[in-house]
């Protein structure tokens, strides 16, 4: 098939007849398929399957001379601090190693910044008043949903192929109301793309107006690689703390998508000054995280070399399924004209632009014949992209054959809403 | 030994000579002893070493229809909503299971009354200012600490034998800037009390000027029986439903020392208004709790009367530890008249009274020979016991042998601070 845009009027209007007609076929299937979801299929979770019994007896529980069952411990224990330290670049005394999810880590610090101050010397946030949040887009919906509950104006940042859009930061940073930026910086959710090191490098020398602003840098697909030679991502917390700068820098990681989603490890890594003081409010919180699936952690993965070894038994899952993706938005969107769209070599996700103004339509279209797609506009502040034409595919989750369906699917109705708009219907 | 009030000077001199020889022969033995923690010892964590492999195959983690591994389920499985709902005489779908702390839900709970408000149509307390909180003392600690480090000012309700001094609190809470208050309502930290029917019925019927006044219900210790027969608290959800007031009731606990302290499972219990509210905010903070240690916790113990079974044997481990410092203080404390003390049938800790003025001397003298208590007023607001006679004893961490050894230096001191009180030295 050709270029839709090279198409005369009455070539197009064929080509919506027949794409007409094989959606009106696909209607009759009653399918009922999603490709919403970031989340690891079933065969990603066996993987780990003997993650369950590494600790089987009372005596496999104890570490740094202690009895791991019982209390304390606040800070994680030493073998996980020094596992993510490694895969965060940081040193393992200035992680700290907390339950089941990052984003609980990243919603409670921003939380500690509302009501204590994000340093020990800045004034609570929620006492300053008008705050504004940056936000790299396409990105997570779900960050900008925890700053937009927090009542911040949410100001949305380009983000380009090597990173968000570092004039507009720049730019955005001296307005002492702008608290802070939220990043995926390694495999984007969801454009997959790996900030470059001159992205991170503008980040380190960042001087926002603001005392107290802090870069959320959600590093969830740090060893997320499909391919045997990953992206690499710059240091940042290392980067900025050569440039003075490293108060600003809070990084997070977990195993939510290296063991399982619903029983892994997470972590933050900071400054000193921010993990001392960020811990000292945290032992209010609790006496300290669950140990024991902390270590039952490193008894499965005790090294970064088991961890490489691990992904790339989950990237033998994911590959297939991305490259059904990827072909068939070769051969029929781009062949086509009617859509760009990201080529991540890690992460859960690719990011489709189709023809403006159509997202919305293709979202419609795919839910009306039982394909569930991330509603058109998630990715944006708001839920509202601007120029309604980004769609995330999350083809993890689904099993090669509902994803060969389904993409075909995707790749009628794009085509077809395209159709529809240049031919005015 | 006869009652140190009764004998004359001489008498009470002499004695005083013999406590101090008795005294500086144990400073001789280099101890080092800690009735400090409130912490299970080890062969309470053997009870539960099953747990550790109740779930070992990747087809054992599916419940409600889904695979537990994966993501979701914010509020719980549906097993461990139902298990803990019969703990917490509520609803099972009112109940929210967390992770491993009831004091980080208890703590959270109060940061989004903070930020967002405690109900969803309540201002946020940040915004409102002068915020005060009701602390039953002695109390437990780290509520307390929670208070202060929000910026409240605490508020000391003297703790009867039967529950807090309610007419202290039905007076208080007419301050609309009193926001809540802190109750450990069955064996309560430290006095082991549990609040009586007529207490819990007060509190049901509680009117407080405060339209987001919340009751902190911190049912730690629910099944901790020390006997089969254990106490019966009244089910203050349910009575202040019945009054058309649930709203200010929040009920939390957890397995901390049902099974692991550091790896067990919490949850949270309140009106159906206030969990549609709070599970909202929750679903900003994360995707879902660790539902694998739910399940693990299920299936080994899979309802109430398991739950019992297994607290008893706990009660076996315990009895012979409270019975040790019970006989102790009968024997050298009450019969000098140099202190009085509650006999707990539950719970973790023993409180002891001393004569005014003489707990942080008590602490002292048995931290200079090697035993480590509680500091002195830790179970009062701001740490300041306002007759400095409080001392917490936590009985259950050290071993038969070592427990010997402390309470009879504890009994020791206790003695000679008294003949040193009485004699005016």
């Amino acid at each position: 098939m050709s270029r839709f845009d090279q198409m005369s009027k009455e070539e197009l209007a064929a080509v919506h007849r027949e794409l007409r007609e094989a959606y009106e076929e696909a209607a009759k299937l009653g399918l009922s398929l999603n490709m919403s979801r970031g989340k690891p299929a079933s065969d990603q979770l066996d993987l780990s399957e003997a993650l369950l019994t590494a600790l089987s007896h009372g005596a496999d529980c104890r570490a740094d001379g202690m009895d791991l069952r019982n209390y304390g411990k606040l800070e994680g224990i030493e073998a996980a601090r020094a596992f993510f330290g490694e895969m965060l670049d940081a040193p393992a005394d200035q992680v700290l190693v907390g339950g089941n999810s990052a984003l609980n880590m990243i919603f409670d610090t921003l939380m500690r910044a509302m009501v204590f101050g994000l340093h020990a010397d800045t004034e609570p946030w929620m006492k300053q008043g008008g705050l504004k949040f940056l936000c790299p887009c396409p990105g997570y919906d779900r960050h900008f949903a925890i700053a937009e509950a927090l009542g911040m104006e949410l100001i949305a940042i380009p983000m380009l192929s090597d990173g968000p859009d570092m004039d507009a930061v720049e730019q955005a940073v001296a307005d002492p109301a702008v608290k802070g930026i939220f990043c995926v910086p390694k495999y984007s959710n969801p454009t997959g793309i790996t900030f470059s090191d001159a992205v991170v490098r503008r980040f380190a020398r960042l001087s926002p107006a603001a005392k107290d602003f802090i870069i959320v840098w959600d590093n969830a697909y740090a060893v997320h690689d499909l391919y045997e030679d990953g992206d690499c991502l710059l240091n940042l917390l290392a980067e900025a703390e050569a440039q003075g700068r490293g108060d600003m820098v809070f990084t997070y990681t977990s195993t939510s998508k290296v063991t399982f989603p619903g029983a892994g490890i997470a972590a933050m890594a900071a400054s000193a000054a921010n993990i001392a003081y960020h811990k000292k409010i945290m032992s209010l919180q609790s006496i300290g995280p669950d140990k024991l699936n902390q270590l039952r952690h490193i008894r499965y993965l005790p090294d970064m070399q088991a961890v490489k070894a691990h992904m790339m038994r989950h990237a033998e899952c994911l590959r297939p399924k991305f490259e059904i993706v990827l072909n068939a938005l070769d051969a029929e969107v781009a062949a086509t004209g009617t859509g760009s769209y990201t080529r991540p070599r890690g992460g859960y996700f690719i990011s489709l632009d189709v023809m403006d103004g159509c997202a919305a339509r293709v979202w419609q279209l795919l839910a009306d014949i039982g394909v569930e797609m991330t509603p058109a506009g998630a990715s944006f502040p708001g839920k509202k992209d601007p120029r309604d034409r980004n769609l995330r595919i999350a083809p993890t989750y689904p099993t090669v054959e509902e994803l060969q369906v389904a993409t075909r699917l995707l790749c009628l109705c794009v085509k077809l809403a395209a159709a529809e708009k240049l031919l005015g219907l």
